[in-house]
């Protein structure tokens, strides 16, 4: 246990994965754990709460740490997070103990401890904003893969399934992302119709209905793979065009303060281009910093409240060894974030 | 009842209606019904069922006819029909004792009595198909919300309401859709923020993702309705162009065959405006004629395939008869088809 006997749970639910932490008032991990979605827009409020709690319960088990020993317990998520169902149950806490924040506020001070900055992420979901001593001052888009979040992990996913389907459905041009896709699905084209329509084309149909409409996110990183196809060019273009959209608009006035950037659509595909694009343009000029995603943003988040002093060198090794602990990122993106 | 004792049961299962007639072998309608969506995909399968229970038991119920009376039932309903569960059941009728066929098969019959020619529809989907002697030979699109339906009632309420989002948001610009989008769904702008959100754009999140995606076509009457409106042109332009493109790949080599138009965006709205558009030079030089809905069509498969023989003005006294039980659309499209 800590010295001082201050712990903090940190969770992180992310829209394709839970991260939850615990740390101590020296900042140090103690315990990690992680599991599926968290965000209820995404995958509706019961499956959200579950894997919150699968993510808490497992974070302080590592760190053998009982519910009653935590100081202060913080949950980061996408969307409007006083909307959504009070966790405490599941991690065996009081009920109203959980600090709810913005997913922007937990990704911002995964890489910063100045008070005030800017965060951009696009993971599975899309999102902007500014930070002034713990409170998101201004949030842009995060609407959701319905009403918004262009330039996500969902929407290139939804534009690289589209695109396939028109391509087998002869309403669209020929695209290398079509074996992709339908290597990622388990289908083979053997080339035979049936009402008017390829088989193959109704295999992947079922694959996709079946599924949530957010699990797309998961073909995101097909659109990174098959940059030289024009299809798939195309769909990255306008993503990047999308977050640069994002991008100015939330350091509009504010070009001097930091800007993390997170989610691993920005970390793993955008930003480790060859060609930064419209996004590297809305950049110039910035302090920006990485962060893989926003577990370790929401433990300062809760060390701040709780009056313990963070520098810079303690957040990067809050946040390597948390790094340690989750391995590294998994060969499909996106794992991290909104 | 029919003096020879022929009675066809059609039911047509659209995305935001179903409809339900019972035709004599003269082709005269006994009775209709009509209920919710029919689409397990737009809805799930008991909702589906549900429906097309409760359209066709109002037909049967109305026509004063016992489901044991029934000659034939045919069902029309978008998407992969085949994969659809089957509603004998709900319907009284021995299993397996409905035919399936294609919405785009419906609405060409429901329009046309010659074996040969060609269905466009956007109502809550789109879809079009070449048919000959009730095979379908051709489809493209009818995808569904997610995977395809470009220029549908669904694609065009989608962009209606994530550009209302922007506008709140403040990422896009301002329309005259957000007033209206705001009195769809009972809201008013009272000007107020919190964390960081105007509180309007919270409560259309909730309202939008409460509710199943596809319902969204509901909100497409509204892009036609505020047709000055820049962001709202763009909208139905966009649209407009979609619809041409499947119109141009379905009449390719095939511009001689009739074509039948369906679906309220389409017959509301796309052909009620006073400039058709990119699709009406893909129209050009056809003989286009309009279905409200595919149920009278699905009556004369019903009818052939019991070997009833049908002329077209026969078809258009039962089209008239329906549309009479009907009544006017109502104000809100898309009611009817796909």
């Amino acid at each position: 246990m800590s010295p001082q006997g201050t712990l903090v749970l940190a969770i992180d639910a992310g829209g394709s994965n839970t991260r939850a932490v615990v740390v101590d008032a020296d900042a140090r991990c103690l315990g990690y754990g992680a599991s599926s979605s968290g965000n209820p827009t995404a995958i509706g409020p019961v499956a959200a709460l579950r894997a919150i709690g699968a993510a808490g319960r497992a974070a302080l088990e590592e760190a053998g740490a009982a519910p009653e020993q935590i100081s202060r317990t913080v949950l980061a998520a996408a969307g409007a997070t006083d909307q959504m169902p009070d966790p405490a149950r599941e991690l065996g806490l009081h009920p109203g103990a959980i600090q709810h924040v913005g997913d922007v506020l937990g990704m911002y001070h995964s890489a910063a401890v100045e008070p005030a900055g800017i965060a951009i992420v696009s993971g599975t979901g899309a999102v902007a904003g500014r930070i002034s001593t713990l409170v998101v001052e201004r949030v842009h888009d995060g609407l959701g893969w319905l009403l918004g979040d262009a330039g996500s992990g969902f929407s290139i996913g939804r534009d690289v399934v589209r695109a396939v389907a028109a391509d087998l459905d002869g309403t669209g041009p020929t695209t290398a992302l079509t074996p992709l896709v339908l290597g990622h699905y388990g289908l083979a084209n053997g080339g035979t119709s049936r009402n008017g329509r390829p088989e193959v084309l109704l295999a992947l149909l079922r694959a996709v209905y079946d599924d949530a409409p957010v699990r797309l996110a998961r073909l995101a990183p097909l659109a990174f793979q098959a940059d030289d196809d024009a299809v798939a060019s195309r769909i990255v273009d306008e993503a990047d065009a999308a977050l640069a959209s994002l991008v100015r608009r939330v350091r509009d006035g504010h070009g001097e303060l930091p800007v993390v950037v997170g989610g691993s659509v920005l970390t793993e595909g955008m930003l480790a281009r060859g060609d930064l694009g419209a996004l590297g343009d809305a950049l110039a000029g910035a302090d920006v910093r990485r962060a893989r995603d926003g577990v370790a943003g929401a433990a300062v988040v809760g060390l701040l409240a709780l009056g313990v002093q963070l520098d810079a060198d303690r957040l990067r090794r809050l946040a390597a060894d948390i790094a340690g602990r989750q391995g590294p990122p998994p060969a499909s993106l996106p794992h991290g974030s909104s």
